[in-house]
């Protein structure tokens, strides 16, 4: 537990951070959703706004009045224990309330955060208040490619800076880490917060396995699609090779050829791969393919966690072959925080590490993120096992 | 043939009156496209002017430079013979040109049609641009619709302005206007300005019939609404009451009970229906059903045209029973512009006179507007025959 | 009105037509759906035999006994006044009831028929049996195409028969037809049977036109084919345009190509093209494309009606210009047959004359058949006018 | 490996027992496919044939000629290595070949295995024949439930047969049965049959955990029903949760209320329900939201298999928590049969046990089923843990 002031500086340093994330954006920028799955960056800052208001201030502060009666409808995501909202696929189309109006909400509810910590001291709060900031943390994560998906999806390929690091090279030479077979612990066991789904702590049997120290680059990527991978059925399951034809795959997110060239969009406009690169932009379909061309496999979030220490992470999120299901021993929360993570473990896939859009402190050993095969919008990589 | 000095005056008017429509919008208001069918409003003013860039300054304009290569795919319509372009349901994906650049964009190419003006003497010339000037002022009946629509479908309900008459009632008695049986002489024929599908001017047989002299109000509609009209199949074509069944419609568009009261969303917000106003925003199926359940019918284009000097209109467009065809001795243009109108005469119906939406000067006995059966974001209302 | 005893006579004749152009089936043939407008086999004869037992048994014949309850909700086709029914496209669905028992329930209502006509003599249950007669001829038109679209989606391919005249071809040279301006009179008019949609009788006025003495052939077709005319897209509606980039059309329905050869589908098997016999299995879209490439049009249905007399006609449902819509004076039908033509005079386009698989005595030159612009199943082919 | 008289032996009473299923089906019943799931059985009888004629007979026996070229492209299922096929959708709209065809197919491809036996000594077509007797038995399974649903969809509900034994209570106590943590031994390792998924056989930690000695029960399930399981969304998984609202999920499959009494079709028809019988036809979504409810959950395949020799089993496929996923070391075959499993392992849950629909000597404690989440046609029902 974060004591008072840590808490509301976090707190600040966090609010503030998703507003520096937009800083470069076009008020226009702010409003659109492309596709089911990419928000508008307006609705990522009033939704986390709207947490922080539904779950600590109406109930905690004395007197407190909401902004307006009509955002829970509009902001809220998927608690059906908070009632009805826009669903959404709806979200872009929303030109109201404006972005200013939107910022002096988050202004209003932040103000009323700094009063709610003054006057209130109490345990449960204090919890609340950390799991929004954890819940902002991660929709600065959801923000950062979700604007990378609204300009890299426009003809236009704006650019969203001209100097930002998006992509960490690795200059090890690659090989495997041999593990021994045995019981493993796995899960989060210590003071610091985690989330339900890292819990709880549990022995995990591993058979004994190698995995790589070192992420696939785009120069191992770009043979297997020169090699054809991506017309070769028996690489694929039965649902990625729907998933290829249908919508006619033949490389990562964001590439592009011209000219024969290979280029790809980043948050720096469009640019020449780079072979030396980790590759990202990958669906779990595409990781599982590149594997099984290669004759490896992914590893399970189980050998992946166990083998952690032994190799440099957090600069991609690492597609596993683990079905995203609770350990034993989880318990949901009670009431619209058990909504949190639960009723989303079923045919999703576990990612671990965490990516150059995860914000600082975020991510840890045993965090467990987690999206449908199909999906590539994240900095989604991997790394080999057998 | 307009003057060139009154060409270019009234080029520059309607210029002006496409931004003096959108002045009451936020940023946020240009973007959004919230069905398929409402474009944004930045996309129409790009979109008139890249019509103008096309059709008159690439050709025309010597030395002319493109204000941006991009534009033409982000702003063209339908215009296959143009090149490729995005997709109408994509159009509010696009955050960027942003409306600064749309604006900008907008006034390189009013100066250029300036100094083409000066520069060139050309008939053909001349006649493109009115076509563009009326091509503007179609899109100016759409901006207002697509701005209701993307106000009125936002669940703030904002208003677009405090002050604007959209309803106009008739004070006179309801009565029915005895029409002879003979032949009548339809379509365009002056040497005014007319779209390609109101000629040629050609003879057709009526029989005798009566047309009422008065709109159908609101008053009336909600006795449809009462008697059960929404319930009755029978009054229904298949089409009609599928689409009544499958969106669950029980009222007119942008109709909402309160507490038992009925409102309707209008440009100055929500209001209380008035009983005497015209009833409008009704698909076709509608206006069938309610014709059909006071044991009458919608009038044909013919018969419409035929009696319209002795009715007052203008201020709603009417429902005919007409099917959307060409007229005997119909030609398209040649090139592009032959994808004006003719390409859509399937599967539509013919609406008459002209709403509170059409600019001055815009419509005419002989114009004929047509819409899909099913939609009703046009001030699309109806008068009974017999 | 008929005879009694003619009435009975052509009730048998009718009745057991249905069954002989079933008899070439397998029983499997008379289950299946391949697509939702192609009803089974089974069902049709069915269908045919609920709708004496609802109009005329149930209201007519005292003590009658239904067959079974439950073919009400089976064999229903879409008249909502008369109960739920099984969604169209779930008619292939059911296995049950079996082939054999379908012909048990017409043999009964077919008896209980005759019985009818012996014990009642009404004016009105005489009409509503001549209704139900060319209520069944209707069905029969369809029986054969929708037997053809079974047999011929079938990897199969397999023959309906191995001696069946489905061509046409016409000897005679082709010529334009020059019919005068003026006023024709359209529609019904005489004593004997007609559909609602026939009438009132009323004038046209028709400008001067001519009109093709000859339907177009396959030879001609394939001119427009070798001629890049489905990859014009100047030459088709929008939403014409639409269907052919979307399904991939590229030939009429039923046409392949093995080794650079053309074949069409015929109730014999596989056949080669026939350059001289009337193109046919168009959709209103392919036929209007083909008049544009030719630099005519097609005639509209009063046009055709006027000028029919003049060339030999009823082998070919030819598609006009007109959309289907109520002549001057319709009256729909009180109840449950009021259902019967009116509702669907929305989005379809007319189409004259009858075809193949038109019963004997069953079309006429009034005969308004009608059908939505991209479906090609029936016997469809045009005549081009100008 | 099985002796080659044996093995002939189980071929031949394999192939009969298939025949034997379908005995009581009327023709029409052998056509239909209601939903894309359910083949048709006329389908399961041709694409098991042809299973023995593409992988056995033309790779083994000289001189072989196949029935017809085209039922390769008619029966095959999945398998892209072997060519194309009818896309699944479509297996119900072909009505050829006819059943008597498919019988005659059956015995000259059973004639050819024995010929071949009598012939060829070889042991890789020894363990082929084994696989293909293997997938034969597969498909009766499926054919039992897709019989099932072809019927028990049908809105006259005919019965398979009146005398069939689909239900088996359990009379036992309902008990915990308590469960030591630690190490087990999971997968197959004997030299009897499995499927490649069922390997390698590896070691796993288990907590200690308990489960339940007896299934779940219809009593069991109604009190679900009447306490608004069906409407409580936070029993739910999203997914489950908009599974249940969007097709209006409110019981088991086959369930119905007459006159507030639950009935549910079965074989010999529709019957009351028995509380003590175990409930079946559930998703696992449903399973799921039971175990919610009850404050329990659902096992891992890995605890069910550890714990399966102290409950009886084999009537209920019964759902567990784990999601289908290879074990440790599993290879896929070589070539086309290397698709037999692999490619579904994404997206599905493991059922385990076996059903009044598996063939005699199919299932084993190590047998894998695995279904999408709301698939719930099959025999499926569910144990508790904790």
């Amino acid at each position: 537990m974060l004591l008072t002031e840590t808490l509301l500086d976090t707190f600040l340093i966090t609010r503030k951070e998703s507003e520096t994330i937009c800083a470069p954006l076009e008020i226009e920028d702010y409003v659109v959703q492309p596709v089911e799955y990419v928000s508008p960056p307006k609705w990522h800052l009033g939704h986390t706004t709207w947490f922080f208001e539904e779950f600590l201030l109406k109930p905690y502060l004395k007197g407190y009045k909401v902004f307006d009666r009509e955002f829970s409808y509009v902001f809220n995501s998927y608690y059906e224990t908070v009632g009805k909202r826009v669903v959404r696929a709806d979200r872009g189309n929303l030109s109201r309330p404006s972005v200013q109006k939107v910022y002096a909400y988050r202004q209003y509810v932040t103000n009323a955060i700094k009063l709610l910590l003054d006057k209130v001291k109490d345990e449960k709060m204090h919890q609340l208040l950390e799991i929004g900031i954890h819940h902002e943390k991660q929709h600065q994560e959801l923000l950062v490619t979700d604007i990378k998906y609204i300009l890299g999806n426009n003809p236009l390929l704006p650019a969203y800076t001209d100097s930002i690091k998006e992509h960490r090279e690795e200059s090890h030479r690659q090989d495997w880490i041999s593990m021994d077979p045995g019981i493993y612990e796995i899960g989060h066991d210590q003071d610091s917060f985690c989330f339900d789904n890292e819990q709880a702590r549990h022995r995990v049997y591993l058979q004994a396995y190698e995995i790589s120290n070192k992420l696939v680059t785009n120069r191992e990527y770009l043979e297997f699609i020169n090699g054809g991978g991506y017309s070769s059925f028996e690489l694929w399951h039965a649902e990625g090779w729907d998933w290829v034809c249908k919508n006619e795959i033949s490389s990562p997110l964001y590439w592009h050829t011209i000219d024969g060239e290979w280029f790809n969009y980043t948050l720096e406009g469009l640019q020449e791969i780079s072979g030396d690169t980790p590759i990202t932009h990958l669906s779990y379909f595409e990781a599982f393919a590149f594997a099984q061309w290669k004759g490896y496999r992914l590893p399970t979030e189980f050998e992946w966690e166990a083998a952690q220490e032994y190799f440099p992470w957090g600069y991609r999120w690492e597609w596993t072959e683990s079905a995203y299901l609770p350990y034993p021993g989880y318990r949901k929360e009670e009431g619209a925080l058990g909504e949190y993570n639960g009723k989303f473990m079923i045919n999703q896939k576990v990612l671990r590490g965490g990516s150059f859009a995860t914000p600082d402190n975020h991510t840890r050993f045993t965090y467990r993120n987690f999206f449908h095969p199909h999906l590539r919008w994240q900095y989604t990589g991997l790394r080999l096992a057998k």
